[in-house]
């Protein structure tokens, strides 16, 4: 036991008689109770008797023998040291008792992350990127990172933010597609943890305009089966750490939360659309799957016993230029995972021949000249390679089965936010 | 020993008589020197003859009982596979025998990374940012990411890379500064490793428009010196772990590190100014120290044994409006942290209280509404706290005794690259 600082905010504030119970939310989940009889500590029951709800302050205290709260861990404190008071009432309620509307949790998230239902999200999402660097630095991957003021976005131009850089227009990285390729002419591995930046309309519960992204790329593979692999065992190696790490936020969330078996269903794009099209959905052959085919499928999946699955094989004509073609020149290489009809993940088997690379391109309509310092990579021994961008905020959304996007980013930043 | 499989780059081939050396470069610094014979391995000898510098290829054998070698580690070979063949020779040389100019370095950067110099520096750049992982995770720093996309920026329009939201007008970070602030309402300690984008025209050794920071924020502290005690044993730490992680990589780049003892040598600015007129150097009162300034006091610690020291305590007229301020309304509690000359981090103690903070923004010509979202964050209970942020590239190249700062990041954004 012994004696202990601890730190935080007045969450809660409770006087019975003559006692006083504070409730201090700190940096971890559960707030300490802090209870305070005129009896015992007459001093300190003076002070914290004045405080407010919202106080910031240290006490030192040890854990009281007998554990007699089901709100937080009881403490029994020696000391107390205010820090700062609120100068005005809050204006959310921090124990979570209130429940807030979503626009308000957003605007107030620094203030509500006393809060130890908002705390628990934001602890298990940064548990979540240690393990992803943990599973893949142990798995010969390098630490990279690529520009993010660019001048030539991966996915093409409908997305992209514009930037004056000095006397140029520049463009803000959409993901570090072309640059983590370039770097496979010369590390066999790399991975970036990243934000993405995309100018999309969409305003939906899945969407965000900048977002972030655990980034792989790795070379010398000998099918896209090897980049599969890397995939299901990044998420299923962050489901199982923060299930073991992560237990007492999971259990402020309500979450049970259990490793996913791998490796996780393979599904041929045409087989999707084929079990969609037996559902009566109506889906194109030459496009994307639509939010909505998604969710359908994800039903169907989970029917079936998968929540994690792959659709792989996306017909050429939904694609970006650098995926591999198979020979049949209608599907590509590449695959999305899907997490219960949410899309978690994109990548595939690159195209690493610099001639049919020229080609895509052109096919594409694009011009092979504003590739060049990206196209000139291939030149020099460039192997076989493939990777992904793995979504942060929806893995964390699935993982915790949060209804919105937005509450798994501490900051917002979508079609009308760009404050705070 | 046993058969190891291994994939790299042919960066060297010698052929002696019946006997082909081929030297490839793989995610280890030191390349594999793998000897075929003629007479020992026929077949592989027929292949690796006919293979070109620049081939990528994987090789399935085992250390060579007798490392005859200096250049790398001795392999004997059971299997190799080629991956893909260079299309073109290689337009640098990527044994790093033909020093290439710095511009060529940058340009052709993920290809020499093949050279063992290069790969070196990258390799101890990501062991860099995982040791400040390891030591602020392990001192209670919880990892968060804020926006890149701001509304308004910490250190005013100047610097300002524009960005055009949808309908908005809005910029790139310059730095996490506002929002780990913010984030001092609801978390004791949080850091972000995260880009910087600063439109500085500058085109320096020491200037990246670009770059990387290790981004901390502490709260509920006593004094300054709890922030700087921080950053002192951080550095300290990532010193200490590349040292002792990293001896191939310092190997190959000639250098030698060791822990530095802390604590750093605090200068106040004022002591600084008088040390640098006594040298005959002009040095204003009032305003941040040039970078001419900064080497010559590089230069005159070093003389009195302190590559790292601290200068605290700069005049309110150099200082960006959120630095609490002494009583006498003269200094600040901001600092810096210079590494032989060279300014590495900045940072200090922040004004927590809102009245304060609403004159501060005023007297800087600031107005106060446009930080309307950053204010309300100071109304509830904010804390003293302080914190910092540690340039990457600028720590990295004063480890490794690198000239220039653009040797450090992989892609380099300044006043004239915007690719690759």
């Amino acid at each position: 036991m012994g004696l202990k600082r601890i730190c935080g905010w007045i969450i809660r504030k409770k006087a019975i008689g003559r006692v006083v119970i504070i409730e201090v939310s700190s940096d971890r989940v559960k707030p300490y109770v802090v209870v305070l009889k005129e009896e015992r500590e007459p001093e300190l029951y003076a002070v914290g008797k004045e405080l407010d709800v919202g106080t910031a302050l240290c006490f030192e205290g040890e854990e009281a023998q007998e554990q007699k709260s089901v709100r937080g861990i009881e403490y029994v404190a020696r000391k107390i040291e205010v820090y700062a008071k609120p100068i005005e009432p809050l204006p959310v309620d921090t124990m979570g008792k209130v429940p807030a509307l979503l626009d308000t949790r957003i605007k107030y998230r620094w203030l509500l992350v006393r809060n130890p239902v908002e705390k628990a999200i934001f602890r298990v999402r940064s548990a979540m990127l240690a393990a992803a660097r943990e599973y893949l630095s142990s798995n010969g991957f390098t630490e990279v990172q690529t520009p993010k003021i660019v001048a030539a976005g991966a996915e093409g131009g409908a997305t992209l933010f514009r930037v004056q850089y000095f006397e140029n227009e520049a463009y803000l990285s959409q993901s570090p597609q072309l640059f983590k390729q370039m770097l496979m002419a010369g590390f066999t591995r790399v991975y970036e943890i990243t934000p993405y930046f995309r100018a999309e309309k969409y305003n939906t519960t899945r969407h965000l305009n900048e977002s972030w992204g655990i980034d792989v790329e790795q070379g010398f593979i000998n099918s896209l089966e090897d980049v599969l692999n890397t995939l299901e065992n990044l998420v299923a190696y962050i489901i199982d750490y923060v299930s073991r790490n992560n237990a007492e936020e999971l259990e402020v969330l309500g979450v049970n939360l259990r490793k996913p078996s791998t490796p996780f269903k393979r599904l041929r794009f045409q087989e999707a659309v084929d079990i969609l099209r037996s559902e009566g959905i109506e889906v194109s052959d030459t496009e994307d799957l639509s939010d909505q085919a998604e969710k359908k499928l994800g039903e169907i999946m989970a029917e079936k016993g998968h929540d994690l699955y792959f659709i792989v094989g996306f017909p050429w004509s939904s694609t970006g230029f650098y995926y591999m073609r198979e020979e049949n020149g209608v599907y590509t290489r590449k695959f999305d995972l899907d997490y219960r009809g949410l899309e978690i993940a994109s990548g595939g088997q690159r195209e690493h021949r610099y001639e049919r690379l020229v080609e895509a391109l052109r096919e594409k309509g694009l011009n092979p000249a504003s590739f060049d310092f990206y196209l000139e990579a291939f030149k020099y021994g460039m192997p076989p390679h493939g990777g992904f961008g793995l979504g942060v905020e929806r893995l964390l959304m699935r993982m915790l089965g949060l209804e919105n996007v937005r509450e798994a980013i501490l900051f917002v930043r979508d079609r009308v936010r760009l404050v705070p």
